[in-house]
């Protein structure tokens, strides 16, 4: 068993109120270097902050790192065009950071890095895969992508904000169409031209791994929300109809009403599995029982695994822990001011 | 506990005689990517071969992959100058492929990576690690490293060759210090530049990381043999004095009678753990107890800790499944055609 953290950046977390409010741009690009470390070391080595959601959720690589210590299986990270540097060793696959898609043609090495990434995928020696990403502003992306590939039916998101941006987040979309000359559906059955010119790195990374993998008979389980489910739309566009699973946080789950359809429209099982936390508690781990930063970096996936090897009981106190090592157990007035937490969660 | 195995390449190896005699430089060049990746995986994933020196020994890196199966460690690959594609994760510390050390400045990286490494050392959360190398021609190197330091008297160096080229590499050496215009001694307490001028990245690498590490208050085995040595001599001169261990193979110890009081000129314990491969069982494994490759990818380091942990006799049974899965379990004579090993047993 294997996870693996697709990790990058897209300039498109740049754009005003898109992204968990509050957070500054100076420390939004630190959250993918920071969550393989933490995914990595339990702790962070180079990054500067350890990244919390403006209303002091603490990022969910905490959790998965949590359940690596209770479980002990391998964290490979693939660099997706992370843009700060990581002490978390990474895989190279030639992709670079992913300009903002309001600009033409915003993921040039898309094509190249999902061809390498799918040759990586195909190498894999293991059984099963758990595939998770670490991106700011993906939700966003996640959406141009599917309406891309024609599936834009699928592409409800979630926000960790209290209104979910969709009028911007739709916006935006629409000036990616524009800015990039492409309609909606045109990249059907081209998923590394729909995430060339509407997407980000860690969507052309991510599908290429999971095409790769499946390819080659490796089970795979997609640790994430919606932007696992763009992964997955790239996967059948690329010709793999092999069945896969989904599995999402229950805060994410209960964000996506249509979550389950959407899952089985692209041949996936969805899993769902509870860590328990206590709303009641008032520490950070209520945060996500408010509904923030509601997923990311293979939580969903982590949770799964933990909940097979009986052990999803052990994953609120092996969380504690995590967070007492990486100083981040602060009040939430106080973790406030540290950094923003961009992916399901916050974009 | 983590093991680190720094990676990477320098040209000099390519001098015809000074490694491992019949391997093409096409084939030397994939040894450290092979490394990491069996290291990681368990397999080759992206790099062509599986490194044996010319007489059929396999590459160390599966002694300490088997180590690895059996005690379950991390594991974390920095990228000293890597310079064929590696499907193991790398932590980049801004280091590229060494030239030939004939040549002047061969190692212009070395300085930044050095500090880039030291930062990373400094950074680790481990209570210990373990420092390993995979770099072929990185004998020679040491060598040199150890004369400009003004070390010269520990310069003695181990070969997997019937005959130690013993005066071809002191002829390098003397070509570098006359390409780079150093004279022996000239660069103690410079160790950034002593690597610089007449090294080779991965000492640059390793010496950083080792000397973070320790000024952080980390415990560090050396895991190998000569170049392991000259990476301690780098940490004395960049002014670390803290204690560390040398633990190395007994077949480099055997082929070098001043190791114990070369380590102990350095601060070094030198630990030597025996795996108890039998020569006369014919097979890969008995290459080892005929005094080729070894040492190299940190497998004395690998035996220190199955000692340590009392599974030293498992280690024969664990590295025979990771020789049949690698698909390297075929005879000398077969494996032959196949890649020549570069570090400890072929520099």
């Amino acid at each position: 068993m294997r996870l693996i953290l697709v990790a990058g950046t897209t300039r498109t977390a740049e754009i005003d109120g898109i992204t968990a409010a509050g957070a500054s741009r100076e420390l939004l690009v630190h959250t993918p270097s920071a969550d393989t470390e933490i995914l990595t070391y339990g702790d962070t080595v180079r990054a500067p902050v350890t990244p919390v959601s403006p209303g002091g959720c603490p990022t969910p690589a905490v959790v998965t790192r949590a359940v690596r210590e209770l479980l002990g299986f391998d964290v490979t990270v693939v660099d997706a065009g992370i843009a700060t540097p990581t002490g978390a060793p990474t895989v190279a696959v030639g992709a670079r950071p992913g300009d903002d898609i309001r600009e033409p043609d915003p993921v040039r090495t898309a094509p190249g890095a999902f061809a390498a990434a799918r040759s990586f995928g195909q190498g894999l020696p293991d059984d099963r895969i758990v595939v998770g990403e670490t991106v700011p502003g993906g939700t966003t992306t996640a959406m141009a992508v599917l309406r891309a590939l024609g599936e834009g039916p699928l592409s409800a998101t979630s926000s960790s904000l209290p209104e979910n941006p969709l009028g911007l987040k739709r916006r935006v979309v629409a000036e990616a169409f524009e800015a990039s000359d492409l309609n909606p559906g045109q990249a059907a059955h081209t998923p590394e031209l729909a995430v060339r010119f509407v997407g980000d790195p860690v969507l052309a990374v991510a599908s290429g791994v999971v095409a790769g993998a499946l390819e080659s008979g490796t089970d795979v389980v997609l640790g994430g929300g919606t932007q696992l489910l763009a992964v997955a739309a790239l996967v059948r566009h690329a010709g793999v109809p092999t069945p896969a699973t989904l599995a999402t946080t229950p805060y994410l789950a209960a964000d996506v009403p249509d979550l389950g359809s959407n899952a089985a429209a692209l041949d996936l099982d969805l899993a769902v599995a509870d860590p328990g936390f206590d709303p009641s508690d008032g520490g950070p781990l209520a945060a996500y029982t408010d509904g923030v930063a509601k997923e990311g970096a293979g939580m969903g996936g982590a949770l799964h695994l933990a909940d097979e090897a009986g052990r999803l009981g052990e994953v609120r106190d092996a969380t504690r822990t995590v967070l007492e090592r990486v100083g981040n157990d602060e009040s939430p007035a106080s973790a406030a001011d540290d950094a923003g937490r961009g992916t399901e969660g916050g974009s």
